[in-house]
C-alpha cells in the first residue's frame, strides 16, 4: 500500500483525486452562493455544533480554534471518536485542519479531497486548498487581531506542527494557547465510547522475548545513552504495544489500544483506560507490586499530571522520540536540560529489526496470505469473463480468502480493488457509487493486506485478463523492472533506502515514467501496515539485516489506468567476493505476476535470473501448503503461473541457430544421399 | 578531485594517511617523554608566539581562545596569511581546531593528520583525536571554570560551528565570547601581506552577461521572494567573484579576491582592499557615483560597521545564504524579524546553472585540458620503461602541458600522482620524499586540473603500463561502470546527485568493495575546483540542466593501489519516449580509458554502448583539436585508444558461430567432392 501521506508533493503530482473524485455523475456539490444555498444529500449541518463551539471559544477568550485530523498518539489511522475535525466539518478525508473563530469556520485540505468536501460540508465552511502550515497561519494572521489567542490541543499537535505555527504566528504578536483539554469533545454529545477488555497479550508461540527482557533490553540502551536519561517516555501506539507483548483493536485494521509508557530504571508506568485490564492482564503485567519489573497501572488521562510531577523532581532527564511525541507532552518537559531526544525512541529502532522468531513467524504468515491471493487471482481468470463481477466484489472475495486462514485478524488496511481508470487513483477504495464492473478490456490492480497474529502482510498485483495494449505491456514490464532491480541490488549494510529508491523508478524514467508515491515502507508483526522508521523514505532508518519492507514501485495513466507491483522482503546478508557486511533483498510476497504483461525483451539477463530464481521459491514454498490446504487447482494455477521464463535474447539466437543448423543438417544429408 | 572534506566519516574509513603519513622510514616524530624531548627538524618552535597570545589572552580576562583553520568566507583552500592555526601551532595540515588557555595548548585533527601533526609540532602542543565539537567542548568544559569565558573571532566560526559549541558549552554555564579582532594576528609578526593590484575584470569573450545584468537579475529575485528582503549580504569569495565578473589571486589554486558585498535595490556596496583597486576598475564598476548601478568601494575591514548601520534602520530585511556566512555578521542581524536565511544564497543558485556562453567555453576548456592529459599518458608510456620517472617527474610534466594551452592560469589543486600504495591515499600530493619511482609493475593515478581562463578543469585517469593483476582488472572495470552508470542515466529533472550516487558504486557492492569519498562536485568556469552546492553530496541542489559536475567513483586497496576514475559532465535535456522535462549527463572531459583495464564481458550491451559513443566523440572532438596543435603522433596516439570495443558476449556468440559455419561448411565441401 503506497503510503502517500509521507510524500505529499510528488503524491499530489500524480494523484487526481479519491475515490469521491471518481464520483463523475450522479451526486453534485454544494452551491452556496445559489438563493437559497444548494446542499446536496451528503452534506451534514453543522450549524449547533458550531454553536456550542462557539461558545466554548468566546468563554475562554480566545479567538480563533485550531482542530486537526489526527490523533494524540499522532497516528496514520485514527479510531472513529478522533475524528473530530470530521465531526465538526462534515468532512471525512483522511488528512486536512479546520479553524473555527467566532464568526467563521475554515477547512484546509488536499486536492485528492477538494470535491469530496464541496459535497460533506455545508454552507458554515470555507474550503482553503494550500494545505501548509503558513497558509493556515496567514489565514489566522488575517483574522486575529494582534495580541490575539489562537486556541489548539496540545495532544493533537505534533512537535514540529507547534513549532511550524509559532515561527509563522509568534513574530505578528498572535499568542498560540495550549488547551489540553479538547473544547470539540466537550461539545461532541455522541462520541463513540472507549471499548471495553480491549487489551490482548500476544501468544508465547509468536513470542521470543518476553516483556520483562524487552523492558530490560530497552533500559540497558537508556543506561548506555551518553546522556543518561533517566526515563523514557513513550507515546506512539505501537510503541506500547511492542514493549508489552500486547494488542487491541481500538482503531480500524490497526491492532492497537490507547496508551502511553513511562519507563524509568526502576518502575514502570502504563498509562490505559484501566477499567478495561482484566485481572488475568494484571496478572500478566505484574501490576500488584512496584518493584522494577512490576508494571504500574495509571489511568491514561493522568499521563500529562504524572509526567510533570515526575519532571518536577531533580536530577532526571526525559528521552522522547520528536516524531511521535505530542507536544501537550513535550511542552511540559522543562527546562531544556530535562530533555533528551532523538528522532525515534529506542523502542522503534529496537522494534525495526526483528528477531529470529519474528523472522520466520512473518514469513510464515506471508506463506497464508499468497493462498488467498492466488485464491483471489485464479477465480477473477474464471469469473470476469462472466462478466458478473465488480471490484466490490473482487475486494470481498479476497478479504474473504484471507478471513479462512490460520491466525487472521481481519485486513491491515481497505482493500484497493481497483479497474481501468480507477486504478490510476492511487488511494482509490471502491464504494457502491463508484465500483466498476471487471472485463477483460481493462487492467485490473488489487493492493491488499491482512493482519493475522503472527504477521501483518500487503501486496499489490496488477493483472489482465484481455489482450493489454503495448504501452501497457511496457509499462507494466518497466514497473516490474524496478520491482526486480531494488530487490536483487547488493548493498552495504546501512545504506539508506532513500538512496536505492531510484532502482524502482530508473526503468521508468528511461522512457520518460514515473511514480508520485514513495518506494515502500516498514511492515512487522501484528502492527499497523506502515510500520515506520524502516522504509524508502527520507526520514527512515538505514537499512541493516533484519527489516521488512514493502517495494512498491506503481505507473498510473489519468484516466485510463494504473500498476502498482508492491511485494514484501526482508534485509538479509549477501555473500559477496571481496566483502563483509553487504546485505540483499529476500521476497517473502509469494504470488506471481501476469505473464501476459510482462515483455521478457526489456529484461536483463540478471533480471530474468532473478525472476526465475523467484518463480522457483514460489514454487518450492507454496507447493507444499496449497497441497497441505488441498487447494489442487491453485495448485496448478500456481505451477502454471511459475513456468521459468526463456531470455529472449538467447532464445531468438539460439532459435535462429537451431534454423540453420537444421537446414545445414538437410543440406549434408542431401549430399551424403 | 575528491571531497573527503564534505563526507569525512567515510573518508575516514578509507583514508588511512596522507603524504606525511605515507612517509614510513625516515623522519622521526617527536617523544615528549624522553628527557630531555626530542624533536625531530620538522618541529617549530612555538613557545614565543604562545607567549604573546597568551598574554593577549590574560589581558582579555578569557579563560581559553578557539582557533580555528579557515578563513573569515569559510573557504574550502585558505591562503597563507590566513593559516593561524598553523602559524600557532607548528602543524600545516588542512583540517583542525586549535585551543589556548594560559596553561595548555592543544590541536584537535583527524586520523589523515596525527602521524604529520606529531612530526610538525613541539612540546608545547598535545594532540586530541577525536575531531568533534562535541569533544572539543568537553575538554573545554574540564578546563574552563563554571561562568568561564571562552573566546572565539566571529569571522572564522561558521553560523552552525558557533550553535554548535553554544549547545554544548552554555547548558554547564561557560561563556561563549565573540571577539571580532583576531587574537593571532596581533601577535604575528611576520604574516604575509596583502597583495597589490589584484583583482581583474574577465575579459568580454568570456562572459554573457555583464555584472550590471547579474545585478538586476540578482535584485529581481529579491524583488520575488515572498519574504521581501531589502538587502542581499555575499560572503563567499565566490559569490562577489561571480557577480561582478572579477577574479584575483589571493587564494593559491582560487582566483579569488577578499570580499563582501551588500546588495539592496539601490545601492551596491563592494567591501574589498580599496588601495588596490586600480583607476580602470574604478571605471569598470562605475564606482564613482551612487545610483542603483554604481558600485561603492568601502574598505574591506569596515564590513561589519556597514552591516551594523545598516541593520540599525528600520524596516530591513537582510538575506544571507547561512552555509558561507560566518558568525561575525551573522550576530549582527537582530532581531530575528530582520533576517532572512536560506541555505544558500540566490547567487550560488543563480552561478550554479551556467548560461550559454558559460556552457560553451567550459567544453572548450576542457578540450584543450584534454590535450595536456593525453600528452602526459601518452609520454609516460613509452618514458615509464626507461625507469627514469617519478611521481614528481609526472606531476611536472602534466603541469606544464598544462601551461602551454591558451587561457591557461595554473592547476585548479595540487596535483596528485600517484603510484601503487600511495594511490590508495585518496589526498595523496608527491613530495621529494614520498615520490615514487613509476614502473610497469605498478597502477598509477593522476588526479589534476587546470585554471583557464575560461573554465576549471578536473580529471582523473588511472593506467597500468605492464600486465595488471585479474582483481585490478575487475576493480577497475567496475569503477568504471559506476561512472558509465552515472553519466548514462536518464533522470527527472530536479532529481537530487544523492539519489542517485548509488549508480556509480553498485557495480562495485555487488562484489563487496566500496570508495570511502564522494561521487562528485560542482565545477565551473574558473572558480574553486569544488564550486559547490552543485553535485551528489546530501546538501547539494537538486540537477537542472545546465549543471556541471565531476563524476568521480573509485577503488582504493590500502598499501596496494588505487583506481579512481573522474570526468565532469553536463547535465542535458534527454528525449524519451513518453515524458518531458528528463535529463542526462554528457560527459565534457575527453581522454580515453586505460584498454588494457577494462574486462568487457563485465559490461552490460547499454554499457559498452555508452563506452564507444564516447569514444567516437573523443575523436570527433579531439581529432581536429590535436591536429590544430600539429600534435600528429598525440592525435594517432588518441586513435588507437579510441577503436571501439565489440562486445564480448555477442563476440563469443558470433565466434563461436562462424567456427561452427566453417566447419560444417568444410564437411559440405567433403561431401560435395
Amino acid at each position: 500500500m503506497p503510503s502517500c501521506v509521507w510524500h505529499l508533493a510528488l503524491c499530489l503530482a500524480a494523484v487526481a483525486g479519491n475515490s469521491w473524485a471518481a464520483i463523475r455523475e450522479g451526486q453534485a456539490e454544494r452551491n452556496c452562493s445559489a438563493v437559497p444555498p444548494y446542499l446536496p444529500s451528503t452534506v451534514v449541518n453543522t450549524a449547533q455544533r458550531l454553536k456550542a463551539l462557539r461558545e466554548a471559544i468566546v468563554s475562554l477568550e480566545i479567538n480563533a480554534y485550531i482542530i486537526p485530523g489526527t490523533d494524540a498518539h499522532l497516528s496514520e489511522y485514527i479510531a472513529p471518536r478522533d475524528a473530530r475535525m470530521a465531526f465538526m466539518s462534515g468532512f471525512t478525508g483522511s488528512a486536512g485542519t479546520a479553524v473555527v473563530t467566532p464568526n467563521k469556520a475554515v477547512l484546509w485540505t488536499d486536492s485528492r479531497y477538494w470535491v469530496q468536501a464541496e459535497r460533506q460540508m455545508d454552507c458554515n465552511w470555507m474550503l482553503e486548498k494550500d494545505v501548509s502550515i503558513s497558509s493556515v497561519a496567514d489565514w489566522l494572521l488575517s483574522e486575529v487581531p494582534e495580541g490575539g489567542m489562537i486556541g489548539f490541543d496540545p495532544f493533537l499537535f505534533s512537535i514540529e506542527t507547534q513549532r511550524g505555527y509559532s515561527i509563522n504566528l509568534t513574530p505578528g504578536n498572535r499568542i498560540l494557547k495550549s488547551i489540553p483539554e479538547n473544547l470539540v469533545d466537550k461539545v461532541w454529545k455522541d462520541r463513540a465510547p472507549i471499548l471495553p477488555d480491549n487489551l490482548t497479550a500476544l501468544p508465547d508461540r509468536v513470542v521470543e522475548r518476553t516483556w520483562q527482557r524487552r523492558v530490560e533490553d530497552i533500559r540497558y540502551q537508556m543506561e548506555e545513552n551518553p546522556y543518561q536519561p533517566t526515563a523514557l517516555l513513550l507515546s506512539a501506539l505501537d510503541e506500547t504495544a511492542w514493549l508489552f507483548n500486547l494488542r487491541g483493536n481500538d482503531i480500524p485494521y490497526n491492532p492497537f489500544f490507547y496508551s502511553y509508557t513511562l519507563l524509568t530504571m526502576d518502575e514502570i508506568w502504563l498509562f490505559v483506560h484501566t477499567e478495561r485490564v482484566t485481572d488475568e492482564m494484571r496478572v500478566y503485567l505484574n501490576s500488584s507490586c512496584n518493584q522494577t519489573l512490576c508494571v504500574q497501572l495509571n489511568p491514561y488521562d493522568s499521563v500529562r499530571a504524572s509526567l510533570k510531577e515526575y519532571v518536577a523532581k531533580s536530577g532526571i532527564k526525559v528521552w522522547i522520540g520528536t516524531e511521535y511525541t505530542n507536544y501537550a507532552l513535550y511542552e511540559l518537559i522543562t527546562p531544556q536540560d530535562k530533555l533528551l531526544t532523538s528522532a525515534y525512541s529506542p523502542v522503534l529502532i529496537t522494534k525495526a529489526v526483528k528477531d529470529e522468531t519474528e523472522q520466520r513467524i512473518l514469513r510464515d504468515a506471508h506463506v497464508r496470505d499468497a493462498v488467498a491471493v492466488m485464491q483471489l487471482l485464479m477465480w477473477l481468470e474464471k469469473a470476469v469473463p462472466k462478466g458478473q463481477e465488480t471490484e466490490l466484489t473482487a475486494a470481498h472475495f479476497v478479504n474473504e480468502c484471507r478471513r479462512k486462514q490460520k491466525d487472521n485478524r481481519g485486513q491491515s488496511f481497505e482493500t484497493i480493488s481497483a479497474s481501468g481508470p480507477n486504478a490510476a487513483l492511487a488511494h482509490y477504495g471502491p464504494t457502491d457509487e463508484t465500483s466498476r464492473k471487471l472485463t477483460v478490456d481493462e487492467m485490473y490492480l488489487v493492493d491488499s493486506g491482512g493482519q493475522y497474529l503472527d504477521g501483518t502482510t500487503d501486496i499489490t498485483r496488477t493483472v489482465h485478463w484481455g489482450m493489454p495494449t503495448a504501452m501497457q505491456r511496457e509499462a507494466f514490464t518497466r514497473v516490474l523492472m524496478g520491482n526486480i532491480e531494488i530487490s536483487r541490488t547488493i548493498f552495504p549494510s546501512g545504506t539508506r533506502g532513500i538512496n536505492m529508491e531510484m532502482l524502482g523508478r530508473r526503468a521508468l524514467w528511461e522512457v520518460g515514467l514515473n511514480y508520485g508515491h514513495g518506494t515502500g515502507h516498514g511492515i512487522g508483526n501484528y502492527f499497523g501496515v506502515h510500520e515506520w522508521p524502516v522504509g524508502f523514505q527520507g526520514n527512515n532508518l538505514p537499512f541493516i539485516a533484519g527489516m521488512f519492507t514493502s517495494i512498491e514501485p506503481g505507473y498510473y495513466k489519468e484516466n485510463d489506468f494504473g500498476i502498482r507491483i508492491e511485494d514484501i522482503a526482508v534485509t538479509v546478508p549477501a555473500h559477496t567476493k571481496y566483502g563483509n557486511n553487504y546485505l540483499t533483498f529476500e521476497t517473502v510476497s509469494l504470488v506471481p505476476y501476469d505473464r501476459k504483461l510482462i515483455d521478457t525483451s526489456l529484461l536483463s539477463p540478471q533480471q530474468l535470473q532473478w525472476l526465475n530464481n523467484y518463480y522457483e521459491t514460489i514454487r518450492k514454498v507454496m507447493g507444499p501448503e496449497l497441497e497441505r490446504q488441498g487447494l489442487k487447482e491453485e495448485q496448478e494455477w500456481m505451477h502454471k503461473n511459475t513456468e521459468p521464463f526463456q531470455s529472449s535474447g538467447s532464445s531468438s539466437v539460439i532459435s535462429s541457430f537451431s534454423v540453420l543448423l537444421a537446414s545445414l543438417a538437410g543440406m549434408l544429408l542431401q549430399y551424403a544421399m
